[in-house]
């Protein structure tokens, strides 16, 4: 049973229909419905994507049948119109288009005008009775096909051109040098020497003279959309837009329709909305006497549309009709493409519209409002993109020009948004300069903890190394600041206050801009613009907020980010990180180094004992904001290193501020310098250790949540341990926590409830999770560390191999980069395992996840598949997982 | 339903057996066998371990219905004896005597003569005729149970004896200021003036008068038995013999008898068979008129058992009757204690006896052909610890008095065995030192991979941090080379060639012992002993090799290596580390420098040429040695960065040998620094980015192998990658290793059969084991790795906070440590799903182990019961791995 390869239409039938994306393309499956519909569509007919599969399968060979099929359908063409590809006297000509599943646009290929050769051009002539319009067509063609097809350099054929312009047009018309001639002042005879002229590039380059066979023309045009595919654009553009799993392009041979048989004729896109605004609004552009190519060429200036009604009423109405009735077909805003000719409208493409996030929200809640969509669909159609769209600052998009020229490299776009600044290298620089009212970006080969003060201070951050989940990456998402990593071709010198990136030198004070959506990094400082979330954006929510079933927390440190948290929809804390309280101001960062490099318990509770009241304020502050939501708290987390100066002269300098011997103090942190820190003593073996900083952070907790719940705040502290491997180690940690927390308890003599649980972050407490859950309330899942782990890599390390990993054409061993969106058949398999197993001892386990993945719709929806409570992320994306989880709950319904 | 918590022995019965030592101690178990089988027992009664358990679980109070037993028993044991205990005329005397269920030699406490007070020692007096003994035992008493149960310095009571002996007793006999005066020489009325000294010195420190009620002395005593068991020195002794589990002491009262009543009484200890030698000859000391505790002072030299038998003819046959009693009775040798009381023999202790390595084996062969036991039993008898015992040098014992004076500091013994030399700490010093015919020791702060050449080159190596399982362990452990990790203590000045330790300095050039066994380290060279098995040894592993059902291979890097390893019994290789070959000589690592520091395919195949011939010829060698065994080879597995030179001016010297500018060498080192190379760039991620790497070292596997079969070798080559995570990824290196095999095999137009298998050491490839089997011909479990990873423990940072989780005192969390025994709980639960899931897919995948814990006795049976293949370890554990592997045979036969 052979396999069918292609899909006809035409005469107000189609074999394929507008379901059919994945196999005959976004282009294919809009003509085929658009040709059921009863639109003017020019007939043809479309080869799978399933060949282009086939073709690179078998080392570039087409499927033995498609040939006979190809044959068949072009035969059913000819006969559909009552003429024949190169035909000498009437020939029949075609388009032919690439049109992948997933629009992509720019990047693939198209040839117009096929079936033109010396003779059927003349026969062209005769019965449009326009030979200049024929010789255009030809050269036309002969570009095309040259340029796209052959390889030949497309400059050489524009040369050819120009010469004759300048020689031949510009001499009869008697025009000054300087001034532009236009396509369209080109007579026949100049024409037919750019034909010649063209025929002899072609021959040039390719070696044979330019195809008079127009089926030679046809398999050749065929070849070169499909090889378009695999072109380092084409792929380099999926990888951009993380677009996988699609075999291939589809090719759609059509029916060709000239927009260029004079001032009759012409060209036009236009979207059935605005696609910026999203008003409904008829929006879009129209050239007059031109190919569809004019238009994305920029040659001449379109007309609006309001002007298209005014020269073609009758045809512009046409298309308002048209407009409607796509509209409601298919239920969206679509994106036309359209060609008159002399006077008849034809429909070239239907496809749903791309639109700017503020439009996706109008459109969306305005189709509710016309009763054209459910709230279901609405909320479906809202991307994670759109609403990063509508929060993040961006480049002001009409300085396409300076973008270009100041362009300088490109990085990983850690943190999407934009941000522009002088160039500095240290965090305390950048402290020091922002503090004197500049905007600075701060540029590193990594971050540190010890920098986070001066990420603070900065507009955006840039370092050489590192993944999406580098340090740098992850504290900047939490506080939505522009951040780009792994740009490695940066060459910083730190001595120097300057780096080097392909031989273009930036020194500090210099000003640069980040775009941290893109990745692209450009060495001037670029106009941004600041959205406001548009009213659609509220309703949408509001319906989100309706549909999810799972709860959405927030991590944050500080009263601050909890307010943002709140504001952004949050309904607690689910990971408040102790640490990142103490790194604010010299006092804290002092406090907690007279700690780390005590070496008996009791200095160790001198520095302890300064950090308290610290503590308590920033735990009160939080949960006033989080007035009767829980907020969990994870105790002390990273390795104590990280908390320390490394350099010789800051250690000197903490040696006389914290009254501490510095060769005492060189020795502590020597000690604590560790292979693997990631692997080492930190989490709660940090409290296993030294039980000290245990009882201070719970008595400030718990004091906190006393005095504020005297206040008559709702107060619902979850406490939480890192890193546990062991029942027994939990049962320890817990017996302290609640002896402490206890006592202060009764002390305040205050009916506080609270509980203790455990970060399910290790693989091993995955798999004792049963035995876990007999001491712990609730679990938390950390899947950054979990990732890690059961994968064994380091996601600060993963930039140097990582991308192999992910790149589907070197080995595409992972879809999806595991630190973004959580590997759910290895990593998930342990998450199922430990939920079940712990609610199988404790039923009514809280269950909740706090890593980066918290906040990535994949994921997000993995974890309510699990059987969550709640999810928790920076407070930027709890808009995304809340949208996240609506869809889920819908995506649930439709499939049942 | 009460519980019994005494159980009574005496005149041929006994309440207890010799079973019963978990309960009843070892001491009390043997009493009472001895008891029953109709020995000469002193009547007593002995109080449970779980008296003491309970004592410490309940705040050190007994279990209320304690007393009226204690008080029914000893009842029972005035009214079996006929005398009462403090009984002014003739007093019962007890001894209080500790036994936990696993002996600890001098470990726990004792207290003698329990019931005398100033009436009954007058009592005691006027019944034995003897005033003298009576205030002697008098005198002990108080000495015994102030210091013991009073915690009074012993050394005051010392004092009071020696000023009387001084003073008084010297004086009377006229001796001279420096002859030595025997307790033996002083007289009733220097008795009686100790006494009332001692009993000053008692009042002084507790604060009482020395108790003159023979209960609350009794209770003294018990309670002091029970307290011994948590001092310092038991909790010491059962960390480092790695006693876990058990409970406590028991507490046996025991009627005394005296060896201390003049010349026809003594004590003595004695052996059945020499402990040392294994030889079947009756073994040990006698000491006239004395008790035991005089014995055990050695204050006056005992006398062999031969001048015994002289001195006492009928008293010795009788105890050559009890020898042969006893040790057909419990079929194994045995450790005795009796007394003569005025040529009465008793029996006070019997328990199996400890010995020597040799002995053991010895002891063990000789009883299966004498019958007694079977070679199953023999087989249970040897410990790992008796095969180190007699592979492993060790310090000569005679040398105690040096050991003492030149104790230098202790860290973790890594590889048993001791090691002399002159310390050096440099590789590169090691080497040049030694090639001049010197012993040296390498003294590190850690070791790298860069180093082994003098580690290679040392005959011990000492490093300040680092675990049992870091790389130095792990290194010398595969040589069985000498090494102790983690001393701390360790101030190491590379730059002026010294360390200091505890105020001592030691310099470049010192020499120094270290005993790998106990972690001890000496300031001096120490006299060392090399022993060779005993015929015993080869014919007690031939009976394991006739019980064991799985296979034993080694890991072994090269042709020296895997000689050793079939040496010791090794039935292949499990793991041949490919990148441990290039470190052996500045050629390789120039070779091996120069690959990793290209910075393009073509610069790095140069380097790859150069290494393919040396590889190729270590390959050769390997085959050779192991004809007619499988060789599984793991492609590099290290980060790169570990090959290569961090200090600038080694990196400059490599530039200069391989020609490349010194800044491109400094760049491409610092491009591969990672913050946890555990997690990071190695492994077989390292092939999937540099399939050349693959290309060269499975070209020279397979060159190797063609060559030496076409010798006439039977080769078996098992081609493993390693760091799997994933299917996908093992099909690419699959893949393309049958590729490269496939073609060599064919340009050698031979048959050679080779296998492709994948490590098992990230958690994910152990989830995905199913997917994995579909690819993988054999597994090989990691488990240094999987237990890294599955814990979120680096072996190399465990050092700062495992030693707490497996602290019994401390947490106890761990019962093992788990990179030394397997974590079976978790890593264990890994390890069985990935077995059963890889099984399911593929039924006859071949399964091994190939880390850490091949070698290890428990972690070896546990592979067994999970049905693997084969256990893969150290030349050296490969003895103790056949060994664990038949006693797990014969514990399932004897469970069923």
């Amino acid at each position: 049973m052979s396999k069918k390869y292609i899909y006809f239409f035409g005469n107000k039938q189609a074999e394929g229909n507008g379901t059919m994306k994945e196999l005959l393309g976004g282009k294919g499956a809009g003509l085929a419905e658009m040709t059921k519909i009863g639109l003017p569509v020019p007939a043809g007919f479309t080869i799978t994507t399933e060949v282009c599969d086939l073709y690179y399968k078998n080392n570039k060979n087409y499927p033995p049948e498609l040939s006979k099929e190809v044959e068949d359908n072009l035969l059913k063409l000819e006969n559909l119109i009552g003429k024949k590809l190169g035909d000498p006297n009437d020939p029949l000509l075609v388009s032919v288009r690439s049109g992948a599943p997933i629009s992509m646009p720019g990047m693939m290929e198209t040839i117009l005008n096929l079936g033109l050769n010396d003779k059927s051009v003349e026969g062209l002539s005769k019965k449009t009775n326009n030979r200049r319009f024929s010789l255009d067509a030809y050269r036309r063609f002969i570009f095309m096909f040259g340029s796209i097809a052959m390889n030949v350099p497309k400059e050489e054929f524009d040369k050819v051109f120009d010469k004759v312009k300048e020689e031949k047009t510009k001499k009869r018309l008697n025009i000054q040098h300087n001034v532009k001639i236009h396509d369209t002042d080109v007579n026949e005879t100049e024409l037919e020497e750019v034909v010649k002229l063209a025929k002899e590039v072609y021959k040039k380059y390719v070696g044979k003279d330019f195809p008079q066979d127009p089926k030679e023309q046809l398999w050749g045009a065929i070849g070169a959309v499909f090889d378009s595919w695999m072109a380092e654009k084409a792929i380099t553009y999926r990888r951009v837009e993380n677009l996988k799993g699609i075999i291939g392009t589809a090719v759609s041979v059509v029916q060709m329709v000239f927009g260029n048989k004079g001032n009759t004729s012409g060209t036009g896109v236009c979207f059935t909305r605005d696609p910026n605004t999203g008003e409904d609004e008829f929006f879009g552009d129209y050239l007059t006497n031109a190919q569809g190519e004019d238009v994305v060429a920029g040659i001449r200036t379109p007309v609006k549309l309001s002007d298209f009604e005014k020269m073609h009423p009758k045809t512009y109405a046409e298309l308002v009709d048209v407009r409607k009735i796509l509209e409601s077909h298919y239920k969206d805003m679509q994106d036309l493409e359209f060609t008159v000719e002399e006077e008849t409208l034809y429909m070239l493409q239907c496809r749903t519209g791309k639109r700017s996030p503020f439009a996706t929200f109008k459109i969306a809640v305005d189709m509710v409002n016309e009763g054209v969509i459910s709230k279901e669909d609405a909320v479906l159609r809202i991307r994670d993109k759109d609403i990063e769209g509508i929060f993040y600052p961006v480049i002001d998009s009409s300085q396409k020009d300076v973008l270009n020229k100041n362009y300088l490299v490109n990085g990983i776009g850690a943190v999407p948004g934009a941000a522009s600044g002088k160039v500095v290298f240290t965090a305390k620089e950048a402290e020091d300069i922002a503090a004197n009212g500049n905007r600075v970006i701060l540029v590193r080969k990594e971050t540190c903890p010890d920098d986070v003060g001066g990420m603070h201070a900065s507009q955006g951050i840039l370092t050489a190394t590192g993944g999406k989940t580098s340090h740098a990456a992850v504290v900047a998402r939490g506080w939505g600041k522009c951040c780009i990593v792994g740009c490695e071709k940066l060459e910083i010198d730190y001595n120097k206050k300057e780096f080097v990136v392909d031989g273009v030198l930036i020194k500090q004070g210099d000003e640069i801009t980040l775009d941290g959506t893109t990745g692209n990094i450009y060495k001037t400082s670029l106009k941004l613009v600041n959205p406001t979330p548009p009213e659609a954006y509220y309703t949408i929510m509001k319906w989100v907020d309706e549909i999810r079933l799972l709860k959405v927390r927030a991590n944050a440190d500080t009263p601050y980010d909890a307010k943002h948290a709140r504001d952004l929809g949050a309904e607690g804390i689910g990971l408040c990180r102790t640490e990142h309280m103490f790194f604010d101001t010299e006092e804290r960062r002092l406090a907690i180094q007279e700690m780390i490099v005590a070496d008996d318990t009791v200095s160790r509770i001198k520095g302890l004992n300064k950090l308290l009241p610290i503590q308590k304020e920033d735990f009160k502050g939080i949960f006033k904001e989080m007035d009767g939501f829980p907020v969990t708290i994870r105790l002390i987390d990273p390795p104590l290193h990280e908390f320390v100066p490394h350099e010789e002269d800051k250690q000197k300098e903490l040696s006389e501020k914290i009254n501490v011997p510095f060769e005492k103090i060189k020795h502590r942190i020597e000690q604590l310098h560790e292979a693997n820190p990631m692997l080492g003593h930190r989490g709660c073996r940090l409290c296993i250790a030294y039980p000290e900083i245990l009882t201070m952070q719970v008595t400030a907790i718990i004091e906190a949540a006393c005095e504020c719940k005297k206040d008559g705040i709702k107060v619902y502290p979850e406490i939480m341990h890192p890193l546990i491997i062991d029942k027994k180690e939990l049962k320890i940690l817990e017996e302290q926590t609640r002896n402490v927390a206890d006592n202060i308890i009764k002390r305040y003599n205050i009916d506080l409830k609270y509980t203790v649980g455990s970060m399910i972050e290790v693989p091993r407490a995955a798999l004792l999770a049963d035995q876990i859950a007999e001491v712990a309330e609730f679990f938390s899942f950390g899947t950054n560390d979990l990732t890690q782990m059961t994968l064994g890599i380091s996601r600060d390390d993963a930039g140097k191999f990582l991308p192999i990993y992910t790149d589907e054409k070197r080995t595409g061993i992972f879809v999806n980069d595991p630190f973004q969106s959580l590997d759910q058949e290895g990593v998930g398999l342990l998450m199922k395992m430990a939920v079940e197993s712990g609610r199988k001892v404790k039923n009514n386990l809280k269950i909740g996840i706090c890593g980066e993945h918290g906040g990535e719709p994949k994921s997000v929806k993995f974890c309510a598949k699990l059987g969550f409570d709640y999810v928790s992320c920076s407070p930027f994306r709890v808009p995304i997982a809340r949208l996240a989880l609506a869809q889920y709950e819908i995506e649930i319904k439709k499939k049942k």
